[in-house]
């Protein structure tokens, strides 16, 4: 196999409407269907849940941006339920 | 679907004049009503006020120009009253 | 309303010659007279004066000319008694 | 011998599909196999783990996107057993 | 008025050869006559002196290049006797 | 002489196959013989290994990419025995 | 005088194949001939010695490679006796 491979960006494009994972620096994690994404890594996300620690409920924020130099990663293996 | 989905950009044209959370960079957290932004998420908030924590009054500031790469996350979810 | 609102740029034009509050990155804080600035946010302060705390009184600095990147956000709302 | 030698994204075209190694700044380190990446060193990983230290069990991440700007070092040495 | 006001560019240039302050993030104070600048606000100070605290003498260091982006801010009132 | 000398890319080239020194940021360092780089100073490493501490074997790690951005300083002045 | 002075790249030039004193990011301090730089203020210094502390011999580092965005700042007043 020769190029790149798969594009980061392709595989968000694939992952639209289905729920990720987001890790961001500082140690904040967020889950959410992701609603759109641009070139910086900006993303939008839906139903949006703030992940405080594994013995917490997580906290629901509703839609939310976050801005793309935040993230260290984003797992799309986290499919919502009625996709 | 294809493509990027919604754009970070646009969502942020239609959360114009509504009241956004915004969580900075150190643990700021500011609310307002989003007056403006451009390409760098450079925000204009007004009638902003500064959440120092849980069990404090916020703190009125009026106007502020936030500059976007202190930004982390933008929540538009919260509707303005009057609009 | 559609488009991006107002510019932060704009709002910059409009606040000179106005006092403005600009809270640094590092906890640092400046008042001053906005005499100028540019697209990347560097900013030309004039009768400026470092905020240290409540408890004392401000530091005057004189003109100061701020790199627009220690800037977190940047208050127009604090008017000159002169203007 | 001239020029650059071998360019980075040569070695990571050669990679792809192959199990890597990745450093993250903070102590983070992602094992998983190479399935595209871009100019700026954006990766995805398929089959990643999350290596936390020496004496746990690496945590079973699936696919991730890593923004590259978090990378320090990818080795892409470790050979996958299947390929 | 309107525009941007006084460039902070234009202020650097009508600073050269005076004594300025720089403040460099991480703390370090340099004091030094202004012998040029460039657009990443790279400086060159001449007659230098870093101030270490306030009783202390500044160390005298000669001429100075300080690379743009580790500066907080440059304040260009303080002249030079032989201005 | 004027100009700007010998250029680092240059340096880097002459380096090429031989083994050299890279400190990066976060304490870390490797050794390794240099393959490649690009003009963001993104390396490959072949034969690397892992300067863990003075009283410690250095870890082998094989061939590496090191993300330019982390690298502080790079010594070339390390020859490699076959060279 | 108008413009902007001496530019900072001009006075590397002039420097060139005379001793500096460059200090780095994170504390640590080189000192070494000038070899050569670029625009990124990337610098190769030749005989170069790191100061450890006051009290310690510097170590002797032979050519080094230094990346540019870890200079704070550079101090070309230190004439080799050669030159």
């Amino acid at each position: 196999m020769s190029g790149q491979g798969q594009k980061p960006t392709d595989l968000l494009s694939r992952s639209l409407n289905a729920r990720v994972l987001v890790k961001l620096k500082g140690g904040r994690e967020l889950r959410g269907k992701l609603k759109g994404f641009d070139a910086h890594m900006n993303l939008i996300l839906g139903e949006a849940e703030e992940i405080i620690d594994k013995n917490s409920e997580p906290k629901q924020i509703g839609t939310v941006i976050v801005r793309g130099d935040n993230v260290i990663m984003l797992s799309p293996a986290v499919k919502s339920q009625s996709d």
